[in-house]
């Protein structure tokens, strides 16, 4: 019982201090000028190709840098810079989610001062990364249309944290059985009148409307 | 420094007493003369319709059991149990795996001595589950092609702790971008010799050579 009653401290510790680096964090952008967004998704929802979308649209007016969280691998970075942002890898190494430490190290190799928009890819998790605030400015939630319209009734805590979703993969609903209407229900139940957005980063599909919103917070 | 420590102590000791704890479920099950699976997956990648195929196909030969694992609701176990096995929901509560002590509280609701076949599915999520052992027979990893062929260089662990791998959703490779040679490369790199099966729930194309694999462990 002992040992309980001590992770569970220590747990809470943990996530207290994360929560003071997180405010860390949101001060320095703040001075930096900059909109930051913090992107959660499932594994292969598309989180990377919506980056890829965001920065090949909005690069030639400003200046974007992203961090990118991965249990492994540089893949998402790579690609993060090959269409034109600054981009810095994060490997978690097992971890299952960012935290505002790994934020904190990674501004660090930012040249934040000149940066307009910084989106943060979290590692591709439902559950884990909503329990740990970054300090950007929205958390924003990528949603897919063949992970099925089920997910806000079985992962209901992420869509409670969160300031904007998108659900993407809209060209794929002639192809599979998803209810919107029971999708969107599920959503506005734990999360009233959150704006959302309906896309597809492969067609590019009601691109323009996320590309407005994100431009209305620069 | 010495909160970290704890932490790592604790830690440990919890995945100590986790392992041996699944030892103990082994030998229920060992005893009880069935086979068991643990279904791991991303969130919507087929767990609970490879489910419903299993049990459609098997049921009228064999009695299956299903322990369902969710952060929240009912849905999954709902679905096992209209699809005609006996079926027990765990929700986790936050939790992002099932763990050895909640599959050996769901073995107490079981008929184990009359079940041939028991299915664990466990919480969406393609890293926490990897490192709980649950005391079942097989790791059964399901992925899905509009995921992304990049998933084994992405999450290499769960990769690396399967018996068998499922790709579902094969239905959809005329609609997205998925290099089968490139995705299999990575799983062979990280797993040698993984006996897989390339399917689709919706379509049914391919389901027999999963069954067969299933009968042949019965």
């Amino acid at each position: 019982m002992a040992k309980i009653e001590n992770k569970i401290t220590i747990v809470e510790n943990i996530l207290r201090a994360n929560d003071q680096i997180a405010q860390q964090n949101r001060s320095r952008l703040d001075s930096a000028n900059l909109f930051s967004m913090n992107f959660m998704a499932s594994p292969g929802a598309g989180k990377t190709s919506l980056i890829e979308a965001t920065i090949g649209n909005l690069k030639d007016k400003y200046k974007i840098a992203v961090i990118d969280g991965d249990v492994a691998s540089s893949i998402d970075a790579d690609r993060a810079a090959d269409a034109g942002a600054q981009a810095v890898q994060v490997n978690t190494g097992g971890e299952c989610h960012l935290d505002a430490v790994m934020i904190n190290n990674a501004l660090n190799q930012l040249e934040l001062v000149e940066t307009d928009l910084l989106i943060v890819e979290n590692v591709g998790n439902l559950i884990c990364p909503s329990g740990f605030q970054l300090g950007t400015h929205k958390n924003v939630l990528i949603a897919s249309i063949p992970e099925g319209d089920d997910k806000p009734y079985k992962y209901p805590q992420i869509y409670q944290n969160i300031e904007a979703l998108v659900v993407n993969k809209i060209d794929l609903m002639p192809y599979v059985d998803f209810n919107m209407d029971y999708f969107l229900k599920g959503v506005s139940i734990l999360n009233p009148g959150l704006i959302h957005f309906q896309l597809s980063c492969r067609t590019k599909e009601g691109i323009q409307e996320w590309l407005d919103w994100v431009e209305s917070n620069l």
